[in-house]
């Protein structure tokens, strides 16, 4: 956004943007939906989205592309230039902050408060926004082309539960395994 | 933000307003956050909030405050006079609109692409646009007193797995047990 203002100039220079700092932790630090995803879609939605129809399906489609890569690539898949420290990469199979920041702190044996654990999600932050960017020209220049698909368990799950299926019982596009066949050992009985 | 933008004016005029449309369907369709919680805490944040911690740290307040309320509160609390449909209540125990859907259809046996289940989350846009308005009303009157704890289930998770405790492997403050302890019958072996 800030890169908009300086380059594009109006209207994104009255956008404001400090309000996306809300998405911080999956919403206020409520870890629900990751923070880089949430300000990313909004800023998709306001370059390319609108009432219409088709311009809110066309961002739509950026933001779900965005959302399939989030969950299946293992990230981040940026590193700055002089990083603090070195950072472990993981696939979140989700969106959401918390089985992000879980899954990443089981595989890098790090604390959830550690500042490692900040130091990726900032990492994170900048992948997202980079993917945003390369997804934003691709779109700009009329090549893109959407290259993830919902993965092959989720497709399964959706054939009973999706929309018009027997059960038709959830909707939505998040990939079910994350939280419903996470490879993780099971909860000591409590 | 229409009825700032009647009564208050700038500088609401200028929010692009239609950006959060963004947050529909759990974002871009993607059944993640509910666009209503989405919605409402950029519109808390845009009010109350900013970069500086104490205005930050207000605003999150008065959010959390909402995520708890749409918890642990049967809804929608709110039906407009004329409705199409009448529409029962259920507890999402959590703030995600996958887990908000499929525990409603469980309960009214509707299905997750009805129109029925189309209008209750219209009727929760409504009690979630009113609860936001109460919040802000009090936060402006200086009565605003936080109602709402977590579940006595999340705090007894968060002695274990939140931040100082010997595993802290999680962060964020959503009701643990929406997910990981669910009132459902077992998925049957596939």
């Amino acid at each position: 956004m800030s890169q908009l203002r300086r380059e594009v100039g109006f209207p994104y220079t009255i956008m404001p943007s400090t309000m996306m700092v809300v998405g911080e932790g999956g919403l206020a630090g409520v870890s629900s939906l990751c923070g880089a995803l949430n300000g990313a879609s909004s800023a998709i939605f306001l370059m390319r989205g609108g009432l219409e129809r088709e311009r809110r399906e066309a961002a739509f489609t950026l933001i779900r592309e965005l959302f399939n890569w989030y969950e299946q690539t293992p990230l981040p898949d940026y590193r700055p230039k002089a990083p603090k420290f070195e950072i472990i990469r993981s696939v979140s199979r989700s969106p959401l902050c918390h089985v992000s920041v879980s899954t990443w702190c089981k595989k890098s044996k790090f604390k959830s408060f550690s500042k490692e654990r900040s130091e990726r999600c900032a990492w994170i932050t900048g992948a997202v926004a980079k993917k945003t960017v390369e997804l934003l020209n691709a779109s700009n220049e009329g090549t893109f082309t959407p290259l993830y698909k919902l993965s092959a368990g989720t497709q399964s799950c959706r054939s009973c539960h999706d929309q018009g299926s027997v059960l038709e019982n959830t909707r939505g596009l998040m990939d079910c395994g994350g939280c419903h066949f996470p490879e993780r050992a099971k909860h000591p009985k409590i």
